[in-house]
């Protein structure tokens, strides 16, 4: 399969890059990195992402930034962070995908664990992955052609646990490759309007 | 209590209204109507609306516009419209609501059966009704002094069949009424961080 990879070079892209290239044929995309470049806050770079690819079987993101910070001082303007980003940019994936998706093709969103599990400071967080996870069991019944949609909802990462540990207190992690194995479920199997939770 | 109430000239708030208002002082709040005017989609309006009104007991919010439109036709920018209307103009009440409200106050906010029950052409109106939820559960583990956050979601409402039946083919509907009863638990209960279902 021709799978367009977006977030590649991230903790959670390079190990679906891992298991999946040896089988398939990756299109690496990053903000800066990878063959292509684009922006999930900027819808305006992913339709030149798929105009510049052109037909894939798989369009799979590992990538989205939300805000992180206390409701006390959160405002409006920092909780378009996730909607513009995380939420708005793989729902531009997916509805470019029709387009562009091969028949029976398939999109892969990232969602997370904070949808159903709220931490300290994860308000935006919490509302942009359970949207990401509406959206997907929305879109899952209009997509055409055979077409289909999942979410991936991996917990903390193990190898983020530097970085994101604090914020989840008490939390086990996964390894990126276990969350990996989900994107080969949803890009490989035959499901649509799945949400994949990766759980120790 | 003091009651601020957006969209009270409603179907919904309306019903709010009239099984509130006996043992309530309900403040109106409309697009048009109302006693202040305020819009979801201006979080300017809502920051002014506070100051206006001041401290009060509760925030109810029955009102918030989304998309509707099949899959294959939706644009990044229509995603928008309920984004940045229904979804962060009820986000801002709940961030405006840690400071306008009382200790022990309440924010109630309006959520939607396709939250969990997806229809053709209602991947927008999904996606925000599942971040609302998910917004209600993350910010009530961070809500100040004693306040309480919680959304209602009702199934399609009796009095709106005329309008939205199409859209929900073989749903049951519930009277408005009903809903307004769930506004009720919400604001004179002792809960947070719920989700009270109006189903059939």
């Amino acid at each position: 399969m021709k799978i367009l990879l977006v977030g590649a070079n991230g903790t959670l892209g390079r190990a679906i890059h891992t298991l999946l290239a040896p089988h398939h044929d990756i299109v690496t995309v990053g903000r800066h990195s990878g063959t292509h470049q684009a922006d999930l806050a900027r819808p305006e770079t992913l339709a030149a992402l798929c105009a510049a690819v052109g037909p894939v079987d798989a369009i799979a993101c590992a990538a989205g930034n939300v805000h992180f910070g206390p409701l006390a001082q959160m405002t409006a303007a920092q909780f378009q962070l996730g909607l513009q980003d995380k939420l708005l940019g793989q729902v531009q994936l997916a509805l470019l995908g029709q387009r562009w998706l091969r028949d029976g093709g398939s999109v892969t969103l990232i969602s997370g664990i904070v949808a159903h599990e709220p931490v300290r400071g994860g308000a935006n967080a919490s509302a942009v992955n359970t949207a990401i996870e509406g959206f997907v069991a929305a879109a899952a019944i209009e997509m055409p052609r055979g077409q289909r949609i999942n979410a991936i909802s991996p917990t903390v990462l193990t190898e983020s646990l530097q970085g994101y540990g604090p914020l989840f207190p008490g939390f086990e992690s996964v390894p990126a490759a276990r969350a990996a194995l989900a994107y080969q479920r949803s890009i490989e199997g035959a499901q649509t309007g799945r949400v994949y939770r990766v759980l120790p």
